[in-house]
């Protein structure tokens, strides 16, 4: 474990200048909705649409010559494989993404548009596929999540938020692999050890919350679900131990709580996110996540790569 | 005239404990779509979701404790309405709105929500109705533009957008009768010359586009259009002459483009503006409005109040 406060601000100083300082939005009009006073980090306004450009950065920074060369290669359900071929586009090197057949084709489109080249296969096979493809082309994987310089470069997500609102007590993140929240969580102990991080995963696959109980990384049945962002089976075992010290509760939340959150985050906070993301406000309406009205809380809306037809699921949310 | 930049200060001092500084976006997402560096003053995140607020407060804030007992009275298509509503329940004063039957249902349920009396009628009698409820109740009628304490309110926009980005180079303002635009207007061309301040209309209602060119207030016909929140059909007489000397054009912009930007700022953006409030991102779009690809350009995102079912309308868009 090797992750530290320090790795984290050296992946801020690294990626600065190929990356957005997101804002941190006071949505007062979700205040009485929600129970607490809302704050949310944008990173939908992230540049390709999600925080996943941080940790691509931070690693694909630090390659060789020899290495940027011959490219890079990911599996990833969608944001990170537009990161991922942002970063290689912005650094004129190979890149070749390895997606899913379940990721909405606006998210392939969108690597597509970037140049890369696509490869689809199933959820399971994900990672060996792009295996493969890394031992025939020697490029580099660069792993989605399971990575400490990957949750570095999610780290700095923390630091930002501290800085904008040094007076929140509360993060809330969403969570797949547990790239994100390990990063976020490692960045916040080690600055205001006294500040809540919670991670929201989807009840359709609790990797967390049963792995936390088992001690150890577990592997769970991954169901269906809107949270089309949030898919892995089993937590990263390198992101494990940092989830597993530095987080304060998690929830696991139901399709429909994620459904009723993010309407009223659009409509009332006028904030589009995907529906991966607001599943952070879906776990406090379900009552997993507590939150007091005086409290200070920041909701990470991870990403915002959302069809216009996906909207048609709002209508029959009240 | 009398509308000066101290009076903007002022109102600034006697609403800020009411109102939010909402947040100005910097939307890079949007650049290249647009030409410009696209900015957005995200009036949507304002409480009551617009700008009407500011004016609202700013006029209440100085009626005597008799007229306050009296109450206030307004005519509006929704969201002034909603924000004198506001007003009144914060202030514990009566308060009666009188709203067209064209207005969308939410936003009269909002105005409903905040305990105003609603009567209903159609456009062209919505400020006969309220003079009329005026001298039945004697209550105070605050109107939704033509008066210069409300463009003072409205003109606190400026103050906070140029001291938020001090390098805008031009502010782009939805225009129905003008207090937004006049208030905007006489603020930063006192403070800053050199910042150019347009004004974006419908086509279906230029009634700006037409009283400029005339050189004194003109009705026009108002045809039907998705801008429904900028339906007057003549410019304020007291707007007017701040508008005729501080800005530098005007756009009249067509519902196709009003469309197609709204969607592009809802979805590469992530920002939801009621369609009205993507006028001026549409009037770019048709080449009305000219910018510059290294140009910092400000769009005043002036409300959000927009229903679920509305969205429908951008299934047919590009």
């Amino acid at each position: 474990m090797s992750l530290t406060l320090e790795k984290i601000r050296a992946a801020q100083a690294r990626i600065a200048p190929y990356t957005v300082k997101t804002p941190l939005l006071r949505l007062a009009a979700l205040d009485d909705f929600f129970g607490c006073r809302v704050w949310a980090k944008a990173e939908c306004m992230q540049i390709t649409g999600a925080f996943k450009l941080r940790g691509a950065f931070n690693k694909v920074l630090q390659l060789s010559p020899e290495e940027l060369s011959r490219g890079v290669v990911a599996a990833s359900s969608g944001n990170h494989g537009r990161g991922l071929s942002y970063a290689a586009k912005a650094l004129g090197i190979p890149v070749t993404i390895v997606i899913p057949y379940t990721a909405p084709k606006i998210k392939v489109d969108n690597i597509l548009a970037l140049g890369a080249e696509v490869t689809q296969c199933s959820v399971s096979e994900r990672f060996e596929v792009a295996a493969r493809i890394a031992r025939e082309k020697g490029a580099v994987t660069v792993p989605p999540f399971n990575d400490e310089e990957i949750m570095a470069g999610q780290g700095t997500v923390a630091l930002e938020i501290l800085e904008q609102a040094p007076g929140i007590e509360k993060i809330v993140v969403p969570v797949s692999g547990g790239g994100l929240i390990g990063g976020i969580a490692t960045g916040v102990k080690a600055l205001r050890s006294e500040v809540e991080v919670w991670g929201a995963e989807p009840a359709a696959a609790p990797r967390y919350s049963v792995s936390l109980k088992e001690g150890k990384p577990t592997k769970v049945t991954v169901e269906k679900s809107v949270a089309d962002a949030l898919v892995a089976n089993t937590p990263g075992d390198v992101c494990f131990p940092y989830v597993a010290k530095n987080t304060d509760g998690f929830a696991a939340v139901t399709d429909e709580a994620i459904l009723r959150a993010h309407k009223k985050l659009l409509f009332e906070g006028k904030l589009l996110a995907e529906f991966s993301s607001a599943i952070g406000l879906g776990g406090v309406l379900e009552g997993k996540i507590p939150v007091r009205p005086d409290e200070n809380v920041c909701f990470v809306i991870s990403g915002g790569s959302i069809a216009p037809e996906q909207l048609d699921r709002l209508k029959d949310v009240d």
